[in-house]
């Protein structure tokens, strides 16, 4: 059995092929091309028991994954991340049957590492040696660190705003990073000049076709960690949206092979925005196929900040598709909500895992979510990649001061 | 079967037993209890086979650990953490079968979500209602998370040096948050005087038995990671040496059950301190049985600043009954370690994770570490917790500037 089912690609637009086996970037309508596999033949030979006693990351569905030698796989051991019920924040907000994919548990503490760990496995098995690419922090530390495993030099442009963390994970692996003073649209202007200057592999979201692979391995490992049977909703705070794409691509993937039932529908997909970047939403309501740019974007959510995504039409598509929806937060709520989280179930999220927490409890209050539908929020990263968005206050004692009661 | 095999506790200094079944703290001459289980009648119903399948969790080592009932288990998804090959750095410093188990890709992002996973789960299982303990930060925010996902009340106290972000996840999941003036001996005494007046339990570091057990999962997933042999050398960064301890119980209770060549000696464990809090490498050096007081510690590895261990007499006992070692690091040398393995193997590792690579690269140059050895560096953390280790240097552009070649 090969490796790899890997096909081609494709552009969504046109539906014209290109082949997989050299670097290509978008398809000439200027659209993100999207993966395709031989379904038909892994059909035949893939089934679901293969699956156990595989590794724990999410390489356990390499046959679906566009890597074709595994001596390309670059890996920091990314993905197989919890599934955890939410029982008592579930009962808070009326939800019976409420669950976390933990993605803060996985190299560089954000799910960016799934995009990064396929991305660049492909990009080394191509024959790229040298990539560029803008980014709000986690996936520009994510793609940096896998480049380094994988001996590719990297550089990467951030706002200065972004995350300190991420600044620093980019420096100590020793990736050409630069700061601009504005925002991820400017950094990507720059970006595209030195691709073209310096011929870079431009790794910019979507940009490349591998990262949505990646990606798409959380809608796998949950249809895997329910034993094949779909939730009802997936929510998913929605930047760039390449996760969400990912993860309907992954559940029409399974239903090709067979492997969940022809006959239900799919999980309707929740895209959550923060109130202060929500292009997704106001296209939504608008029932329009595309996005608008967002001016003057700003939320403390900063890794959904993200005024027009690229792959605004496929994440569109996936919501209508899906029956779902897309709704937006105000920071002070989802503050709120990620100190909720923590206090009933000990899990300190990201605050676009919060903004989730929160759609969900809004989507339950409004009736949207039903009486005993299973639901699934998709926290993106651990909490502690984001120390300033809250203030510990506590008491400061002197040695040998009793503790006030 | 029954989920745990735990049959009694007992006293290492006097063999003394305890029962298991009510909340036990110090043994009658102060020393920290030993958890023992009934091997023989474990032995002769569970084979390695059995865990095929099971969760990617330590949970699935439930046997040996202490918990009676799954309902009481208290997880956030804890554990089966990536063993890595490291074959860059390996080279870099002459070691042919270098390997990171890395232990940032837990909940918290440190390995003290296992001591907190399993003794949590104990105190609920025993009935405890609240809880106490004194913390550099990382095991506070691990226990109060865990705590908080239990329901119980945690009262934390740290010093006010302690890693910022520790004391995010204490605040943010509830709990009762001191900060104290002072060191962690200070908060010690602190918590002491609380747990006497108002009737807590404590948690500090092997006042409790349990968390030994969450630690020893290290050594049982190593193990079961190499197919069930065992590496030559295990090299730990030794703060209250838990989880030193707990590795070599892990093997020591494999053996018993027939799961490792009972014939080939046990993996030298080494010790690994800062020089500027090293009682342990003072102790080894003499030969001595337990270590004296290190007075004005100090070191960037925050987490292994503990200038007297509680129970460095079995650290020291595990030392030499695997003839390991120990030695001493500047915070110069990890520093600069750090660097150079996040640029060789995209490895954001923590101060104390790169303590280890540095003293595997100082015994390799010795000859301690010899040709051919395979070696495990233990990564107890996530770089990302410790964002004032380093200070990302950076060119700050204009929007619309050239990047500089």
């Amino acid at each position: 059995m090969p490796y790899s089912y890997l096909s081609h690609l494709y552009c969504p637009k046109t539906g014209e092929r290109y082949p997989a086996g050299r670097v290509q970037q978008l398809s000439q309508v200027g659209a993100p091309l999207l993966v395709a596999y031989d379904l038909q033949a892994l059909k035949e030979t893939w089934k679901p028991a293969d699956l156990v006693g595989r590794e724990a990351s999410l390489w356990r569905y390499h046959e679906l994954l566009p890597v074709r030698d595994p001596a390309n796989v670059v890996t920091l051991g990314e993905g197989f991340t919890p599934l955890l019920p939410t029982p008592r924040v579930g009962q808070d907000m009326g939800i019976r049957d409420l669950w976390m994919k933990d993605e803060g548990i996985i190299p560089t503490g954000s799910f960016k590492a799934r995009g990064a760990a396929v991305g660049v496995s492909r990009a080394l098995e191509l024959g790229v040696s040298r990539l560029a690419m803008p980014t709000n922090g986690n996936a520009g530390a994510a793609w940096a660190l896998y480049a380094a495993r994988a001996g590719i030099e990297a550089t990467i442009v951030m706002p200065q705003d972004a995350p300190l963390i991420t600044r620093n994970e980019v420096y100590a692996c020793g990736a050409r990073l630069f700061l601009v003073d504005g925002l991820i649209s400017d950094a990507g202007k720059q970006v595209a000049q030195a691709v073209a200057e310096e011929g870079l592999f431009d790794a910019s979201t979507l940009k490349e076709p591998y990262r949505i692979e990646g990606k798409k391995t959380m809608g796998l490992e949950i249809a895997e960690q329910f034993g094949w049977r779909l939730p009802d909703v997936i929510l998913y705070p929605t930047g760039g949206g390449v996760g969400l794409i990912g993860i309907h691509k992954a559940f029409k993937e399974l239903r090709e092979l067979g492997w969940i039932a022809a006959g239900r529908p799919l999980p309707r997909l929740v895209a959550v925005q923060a109130s202060g970047c929500a292009p997704i939403v106001k296209a939504w309501e608008a029932r329009a196929k595309e996005s608008e740019f967002w001016p003057d974007s700003q939320t403390v959510a900063f890794g959904i900040n993200v005024p027009k995504p690229l792959g605004d039409f496929l994440v569109l598509e996936a919501l209508y598709e899906s029956e779902g929806c897309a709704l937006a937060i105000e920071d002070a709520e989802l503050l709120k909500e990620q100190r909720r989280v923590a206090e009933l179930e000990g899990a300190f999220v990201c605050p676009e895992g919060a903004a989730v927490f929160a759609a969900a409890r809004r989507l339950r209050e409004n009736g949207w979510i039903k009486d005993n539908e299973r639901v699934v929020a998709l926290n993106t990263g651990a909490g502690i990649k984001y120390p300033d968005t809250l203030t510990a206050d506590a008491p400061l004692l002197q040695p040998g001061e009793r503790l006030p009661r």
